[in-house]
């Protein structure tokens, strides 16, 4: 059985393959280290162009990897060769809201009116922050990053309408100014902080419960710094009850071509 | 009769009323100096979706201020009150590829599946260069700023397809540095330069005579500095021969209620 080391340096083809034969079917964090990481969100032509109005919007919470031709399961600008109907290694597929399954292929799901849209994610953006040797305790603890629905109101498209999720970091307090201007390198991938500390302020009640992750302790010389994050626009595009949602399942994310460098230097 | 010393300091509502009422139906450059003033282009819904991706895919020549709701005039993020149809001084028709008339007002040619694309424009971009101290000389020589077809291909987007535009301004050789930092704070319009000196490499034949504006004189302390043009979304979206485009006409441009501040702070 392949091992997450087995897949630390490989090429996105090899990753592709190995999740389009049934080899690898578990999370990608630690996969192809080198390579741009994103979530995928495949929704229905009718219902693609507000969701793409919606990203557009809301560029720090959705910043748009790249977003296919209709009815192409191809990613021909950040993945030529790939196909996304069996290239992650596992999908969620929801009808009218609702998580109807979890598939390793969807290739029996496919039409010619999808389209699929890749989604920057906070893999690529914290290979920058700990590059530039900003410590980041999810990581060191190999626990999930704290998520909270924030009472910043995304801007509204069609029926795509709710509030921001956030991450949120514990970082250092010499160390924040260094987080920003890192991540205003970045914004393909979330960008700056939208908040520094004051949970309070962004609608948390309670820093200790996050709604999806785990809670991380806080240190008296830390700050807790806000990013918008990447589950901002499937929950959003879940809320708004599309006839047809397919999704990577949390953690099993998809593989460009795009290295992490170019990202930074971009 | 209004002269552009008159709507010089004025706030955006009271330009969008001239237009509205006929009192002004000249070029913009001059008025509303603090604000940001877009490219206007009008689509129906059903190439609307494909010139969205296209923009997307090509965010330095296309650089996206906002794209309204289908079937509504008003910018509601970047203009609140304003209506498209009667704000900006003139407006041109093409149908099937052709312009078939100028007008100032388009009232009569509304429909409830267009959608209205603000794209950048280099207004802003220039107020950025300018106050840095980064001198221009098509605006000291009162003439327009050269456009040159080039030899880099857009990403394209259904059928929208076809060569980047740049325009080129001469840059005294020890500010190049510093042109490029400016605009790289203005991503909203156009950001850093696509090319600098050696016009051969961008298949341009003949620096002296550009494709649009005005030829200028290039210093032997200076090099020509090329940026993106948002000439390109347009002379493409028209290559395309959608049934019905409607754009301002040039030079006669949307006023939003944006600073040129506001665009070089976010």
């Amino acid at each position: 059985m392949l091992t997450v080391n087995d897949l630390a340096r490989s090429d996105p083809q090899s990753a592709w393959e190995a999740c389009r034969t049934g080899e690898w079917d578990r999370p990608t964090p630690g996969i192809c280290q080198e390579h741009v990481q994103t979530n995928l969100v495949i929704l229905p032509r009718s219902d693609a162009f507000d969701f793409l109005r919606f990203c557009q919007r809301n560029p720090k919470p959705c910043p748009l990897i790249e977003v296919a031709d209709t009815g192409d399961p191809e990613p021909k600008l950040t993945a030529a060769g790939a196909d996304l109907r069996t290239d992650l290694p596992r999908y969620r597929v929801y009808r009218a809201g609702q998580l109807v399954e979890e598939r390793t292929d969807i290739r029996k799901l496919w039409r010619d009116d999808l389209v699929a849209f890749l989604l920057g994610c906070s893999f690529s953006f914290e290979y920058a922050l700990l590059k530039a040797g900003v410590p980041l305790r999810h990581i060191e603890m190999g626990a999930n990053v704290p998520m909270y629905r924030t009472s910043i109101r995304c801007t509204a498209a069609g029926k795509f309408a709710g509030p921001m999720v956030v991450s949120m970091r514990p970082i250092p307090a010499r160390l924040v100014s260094l987080a920003v201007t890192v991540t205003a390198q970045v914004p393909e991938v979330h960008g700056t902080p939208v908040h520094v500390g004051a949970p309070d302020a962004l609608g948390i009640a309670d820093i200790n419960r996050p709604d999806w992750g785990d809670a991380l302790d806080i240190g008296s010389d830390e700050l807790p710094v806000f990013w918008a994050c990447g589950v901002t626009p499937q929950a959003i595009a879940l809320e708004a009850s599309p006839e047809l949602m397919i999704t990577h399942a949390p953690g099993h994310m998809f593989i460009t071509r795009l290295t992490n460098e170019q990202i930074i230097a971009s």
